[in-house]
């Protein structure tokens, strides 16, 4: 089915969270899914607009307020059958609204079943803020491409479905149409780390000279949360500059066990503390430059 | 009076937030605030750890979330009479803080009045995380060192003075002792900018290749959010790269009305969209590159 109209990106007049849809025909004519029948509303040039939760991947996770979602591809009567792609029209959509920054429309089917889904028909869930893309070895044995999703809605937390919104209980918004496109966490351990390099980035050497000392942040090699739960130890954070923090948690660059870059030609990392290397692995397997395997 | 116990940074077992101190002495043994009759505790080594909000600095500005703190000096009788320095200690530590990503202990004085304040005595009032630094000419017409600080504590919200904890109502804290060391936001209007230079830093033609795309960072140049208030349009927003937008936002560097970089040698900003010549001068001065003209 051809798409003819203009996507948009955000809240659509009319369109309350909590909305229901009878079907998904009714969601095609505010352009809220223009797409019947796929997950993914978008494409790589413009990014996604939408995205269904309907109970077709058997790896979505779905905690309200953080959601891991698959990408799209390779499935059939909700099995994997081969592995995802990055050059998928609906996964590349995915990864320009990352790299923009643009908020996505969530909404939940009746199959999808969990607190957050309607009995029938679909449910609007608000909107959602892509922080992390990455790849795995789903449940049935091929590559899917994952995203995590994080709340960014009209409320603290979002209505499970049937909940009344609190009085009151909706979100100053501060910065109108605006949506978080990157959160820096910092440690206790971050901080030893960045001190014990002198906030010099451990790629390019550089330290961010600032009104009274120096910046560099602490990246998890391991990435914390959900899905992951990599740990907030020593070994497993790098001293890096913000550049070469956003490159590594988008996988433009990985690490060898003998501290090679991988992505960076002749590039090597200066490291002054150990490293687990059951972390690098993670991230070299995440980001594509080793195959999982299996047992 | 020379201070003796070691600074602690975070969270004090025993003293939860809304704790009740009879008197400033009371705080002392637990390390909670070490220095009697000072706002702030540490130094610009180690950091700050807490600080007051009693009503001495006529300039403070506390939305209970949010708090715009003054720095230390100059100050006498509750009012300024000379020029605050960001060489000062107390001034320092809070730089320190802020550059680390360290968590600042607030509490408040029954002077202090407003809801969040005691009628009595002292009352802590959570963790906070300091978010910008930047100077002005203050009430009285000196230059002082202010601080933004947001938020980071035990609840959705800070509680209010007598306001019960909310049954539930605690957060979940998913990374423990983390503070949020920088918040990067996006708009439409930042993506639009960012196309228009086609994610090109300004200032070092730096474009982060990501998987599916590219990474830049919309740089507002007078500040959103209180006290601010700078608007979200094209002419108040740069397209940079992380690093340099880090080194914008604390005042590393300015830029002159003919795009000339100031503290960047010989550098000049590349321009292909008009900005607004209010919006550069109010971050040359809030970084002091210009003077403040009064009248």
């Amino acid at each position: 089915m051809a798409v003819t109209k203009k996507i948009v990106f955000g809240e659509i007049t009319g369109i309350k969270e909590g909305h229901h849809f009878d079907n998904r025909k009714e969601m095609m004519p505010s352009a809220f899914h223009r797409n019947w029948g796929q997950g993914i509303d978008g494409n790589p040039r413009e990014g996604a607009a939408a995205i269904a939760l309907s109970g077709g991947y058997a790896d979505d996770e779905d905690y309200g307020d953080v959601v891991i979602y698959t990408g799209a591809g390779g499935n059939k009567n909700k099995k994997q059958v081969e592995d995802q792609t990055w050059s998928n029209n609906g996964n590349g959509a995915l990864l320009t609204s990352m790299n923009k920054g643009l908020p996505v429309r969530i909404f939940r089917g009746h199959k999808h079943r969990n607190e957050y889904s309607p009995k029938s028909g679909y449910r609007y869930g608000g909107l959602y803020s892509i922080t992390e893309a990455w790849e795995e070895q789903g449940i049935n044995g091929f590559k899917v491409c994952r995203y995590r999703l994080e709340y960014i809605g009209d409320y603290n937390k979002p209505l499970k479905s049937g909940e009344e919104p609190p009085t009151g209980g909706e979100k100053e918004r501060k910065y109108s149409s605006s949506t978080i496109i990157r959160l820096v966490r910092n440690s206790a351990i971050a901080v030893e780390v960045k001190e014990l390099y002198k906030y010099k980035c451990q790629v390019c050497s550089t330290a961010l000279q600032v009104k009274g000392g120096l910046y560099a942040e602490g990246a998890h090699i391991k990435p914390v949360g959900e899905p992951h739960n990599g740990p907030d130890v020593l070994q497993n954070i790098l001293c890096l500059c913000p550049n070469h923090h956003v490159l590594f948690d988008r996988g433009s660059f990985s690490i060898a066990d003998d501290h090679t870059l991988l992505g960076i030609e002749d590039g090597k990392l200066h490291v002054e503390h150990g490293l687990g290397s059951t972390f690098l692995k993670y991230h070299r397997i995440i980001h594509g430059y080793e195959e999982e395997t299996t047992g």
